[in-house]
């Protein structure tokens, strides 16, 4: 599925069509609505009664077993600025537990793959969480300070403010680094289900640990702010200097 | 230059070394001080009597008619956590005018180069801003809020509040993208000569503007708050909101 929506969405990226256009008929959008497309289509002729959650096409029998979660172009500000760090992502849900998801990045060649109870793949290759044991050590990312609603924004804050230092602007690729070992936390706000449950089987695969800002498990029913570390030690740390 | 510099760069990118070691052993610093090694011995032999300016290595014959401007691994911060949005910046100044500049950024295989008077290349095919003639419609790239000092920081809100959205963390290939028509404003704050040197050709070369906040053109005795647009008619307005 990733394989196939890529041409998709590289043969609109960078196309040098007017993106100051309104939103609904942008280079993005018609991207993101073509890619859900095939993505949609494939599911469809393969397992008919398998549900889909789409953020372009809608929701489609969401009380199925398996329940497919789409976003075909996560980080749109970053495809609409041609900034390569915009990711496909996929997952499966099985009675509403993750059990496949993918990151893909059609840009960078780069793909993340985790399945519940399996070691994360990056790029086919066994991939793991660094140890970091203190928020101060932390290297963080978030997509943008003003993703942050009212007074989470202060909430991110506390939590930048005790790490050692904030990176912005990897989108969805952050918790790809941050399975491969490379960063320690991803704080975000206002994430739908398929911003997020893509990345819970990548991120608990690789030795990580990913919640709601409260530590509860999300689900597609959560509240889109999340927490996400590395090291499983740091989950407490950050839940704190969040709250 | 830029194709000698790639292979170290890259060597030490992603490379697993410890990057909470201390800042000065860091594989970044030591990526750093070897790729500067590396374009600085070029120089030499082939220009011993050229000047250079180098983050890593120092100042050397600043007085000579031709310095080079060298900043080898352009966006640390990205480099550090495994975010392929590093550059290689390189620049030719003849009696303090750039004359050449160029992006390299070698984990993506993308390259802009400027030369003054003539048009900007990127991947060797002319490249050029587009129009944008209100601040209301333009896309902004800077690196991270946190690099706007004390009151920069309001006057950089803003602008960002003027702008119809704000997109962060795309390092120097911003304006990279906005030299090629796909973003419209980069301003950024306490960037050094070999941040800079090697924009302006490009930028330039592409039909935009870059100066520092007050307007005037950059030297390298500036101060390091950059502000660049695609569209020169949203030079006037990006300094006013600035003001």
């Amino acid at each position: 599925m990733a394989d196939a929506v890529r041409p998709v969405s590289m043969s609109y990226f960078r196309s040098g069509l007017g993106i100051d256009s309104k939103a609904d008929d942008s280079p993005v959008t018609i991207a993101d609505k073509e890619a859900e497309t095939v993505l949609r289509e494939m599911i469809e002729a393969a397992f008919p009664d398998h549900g889909i959650i789409g953020e372009e096409h809608g929701f489609k029998n969401t009380d199925a077993e398996f329940v497919w979660v789409l976003d075909p172009i996560d980080g749109t500000q970053a495809f609409a600025t041609g900034k390569p760090l915009f990711g496909t992502l996929i997952a499966l849900l099985y009675e509403a537990q993750p059990q496949i998801g993918i990151i893909d990045m059609p840009a960078l060649d780069e793909r993340w793959v985790g399945v519940r109870g399996e070691t994360t793949l990056f790029k086919g290759k066994p991939a793991s969480t660094r140890p970091c044991a203190n928020l101060s050590d932390a290297w963080l990312y978030a997509t943008s300070p003003q993703m942050f609603i009212s007074e989470r924004f202060d909430n991110f804050e506390n939590l930048r403010e005790s790490c050692r230092r904030a990176v912005y602007g990897a989108e969805c690729q952050a918790y790809g680094l941050m399975s491969s070992g490379w960063v320690d936390v991803v704080c975000e706000d206002t994430l739908e289900p398929y911003d997020y449950a893509a990345l819970i089987p990548i991120i608990e695969g690789a030795g990580g640990v990913i919640t709601d800002w409260e530590g509860k498990k999300l689900t597609t029913q959560s509240e889109g702010h999340v927490i996400a570390v590395g090291d499983p030690t740091l989950h407490e740390k950050a839940l704190k200097a969040l709250s």
